[in-house]
């Protein structure tokens, strides 16, 4: 099969990829769409020692499920982490930090970016028709955004301020609106305060930040500066929820957050049924957040495009 | 009066200082007894620029109160922050916060290593009988170690690891023990595992820390290297509690946090009136860590003793 390979954080084209074997309780699943996420960029750039088919956001037909033939002929995303099913994490449904899991196009598990994939059928998530590709493709890194709302209390009446305005910031921003809290973002790119204003969100500049005021600030700037740039803006007893890895270890004054009573909350995976809700109920669209779309035989160019600062949502088919 | 004056992080002691004059709604109040707490070290070290009389443990009688006669005569421990009132932290009683905050013996108030010291007569608890001076010095540093069951819920079937027995660590031993959970103290010094074992705790040196299991860790250790121990043994999703305050920057993996989703809960003081009640009802008993009681005028002998490692709580008196 075609598709996309990534041997020590170089990237090339392949035709002539082995079509993957579902081993038992997974499906065959032809892609049809995938998106290119932060964490693909920073592969490339040596966050995590993968080599093999990248990708994780995307949406597929399963063509061969032999212990679920339900799900044959569905349209359908996947969770992207598969736990070893016996450990103590994986009985308490932590299974998405499993430490011998495989992870979708990040580790031991070939990803989205060809032709076909496997997944157990128990990570899969059937799509209501009501909600095309290019929407459906942004069911993983919605789900990732909608998250942050089972790990803090945002409501009506709180301050929220998302650093951050790119791919991810731009989900978390229509994700987090739906509370209808009192939401700033800070974006760099006039084409990103394009978007929050066509959202009807508050784009602020970086060097606007209001200080010690958040309830809540959301850290998905993908640079280690956000950090300290969050520490300044959250009030006392406030939480900021850090969705941003990136390679490398960063300075902080950790007695600054004792002082001040503030809660780190690491936020990765979330709920894909909340995602495809959010999705079918026209409560979030996150279409204007596709800038290009490419083959997978343009890969290497669509990488690039990605990775432009303020790029957006770039798209991969077959 | 006489007292330990604290300027450009060199402490004396001092025969005529000037006795404090109550403001508006404080009370005058003579200190009993006074005990020597970490950040006091940190003080000397230039944690934060305090010139004046450190101290903010304290026991003490009411001498005056203008506006509260009726706490005159009477013993009381005290809340140790002075908001300015009138900000909106203030309001929605974060006054511990409050920017403009005074905070007894640390900030731009003269605090209890001193024969007097005035505080708002709202700050003020009055110390049943049933608890000795010696035991309700201690009523400040409970509070603070009180909170963290405030901040993170646990119970009997929570694993709890504690990194650090010195004087706050063995505090907080003592309070989350009363939760019945799983509970296991990382202590590097003899006399730390002495009472330990007789607070029928588990103590475990740092060299055989049990890796991602706990559901809880407190950072009590008072030193940056606790930080890092306190991420190794916290389990995916679980909570670290950060109780040390130091001077400087600390490097961190962030993107170790965000991919197993760990909370870091800065956190300082706590619930005087859940502290008395723990004293009150013989839950706990804090006078095990009572290792050395000076006079004020011995105050930078009775300092050094408090900064030799695994110094214990040290007191001082008029």
């Amino acid at each position: 099969m075609q598709g996309v390979w990534l041997e020590n954080q170089s990237l090339e084209f392949r035709d002539a990829l082995a079509l993957p074997v579902p081993q038992p309780n997974e499906a065959l699943i032809k892609v049809l769409v995938a998106g290119i996420c932060g964490t693909d960029l920073q592969l490339t750039k040596g966050y995590y020692p993968f080599n093999g088919i990248p990708g994780h956001e995307f949406v597929g037909e399963v063509i061969d499920a032999p212990e679920a033939p339900h799900f044959i002929g569905k349209r359908v995303a996947g969770e992207i982490n598969n736990g070893c099913g016996h450990c103590a994490l994986c009985h308490c449904g932590l299974s998405r930090h499993c430490s011998q899991r495989r992870v979708l196009g990040i580790k031991n598990h070939n990803g989205a970016f060809a032709e076909y994939l496997t997944l157990p059928v128990t990570n899969l998530h059937v799509i209501p028709e009501s909600i095309d590709d290019e929407k459906a493709v942004f069911i993983e890194p919605i789900a990732a955004a909608a998250h942050i709302l089972d790990q803090v209390a945002i409501g009506p009446h709180s301050k929220v301020l998302i650093i951050g305005a790119g791919r991810l910031g731009l989900l978390i921003a229509q994700v987090v609106k739906t509370t209808q809290c009192q939401l700033q973002v800070i974006a760099r790119h006039e084409k990103q305060r394009q978007i929050l204003k066509q959202f009807e969100i508050t784009a602020i500049s970086e060097h606007q930040l209001p200080l010690g005021e958040a309830d809540v600030v959301i850290e998905a700037s993908g640079s280690p500066d956000g950090l300290q740039a969050a520490v300044n803006t959250v009030k006392p007893t406030g939480s900021i929820v850090l969705k941003s890895t990136y390679t490398g270890e960063t300075r902080l004054n950790f007695s600054h957050i004792v002082v001040n009573e503030i809660s780190l909350i690491g936020s990765r995976c979330g709920p894909f049924q909340a995602a495809i809700a959010l999705l079918q109920e026209g409560r979030i669209d996150p279409t204007p957040l596709i800038s290009e779309r490419f083959r997978f035989h343009d890969a290497k160019q669509a990488f690039e495009s990605a990775a432009q600062p303020g790029g957006l949502k770039v798209l991969l088919r077959p």
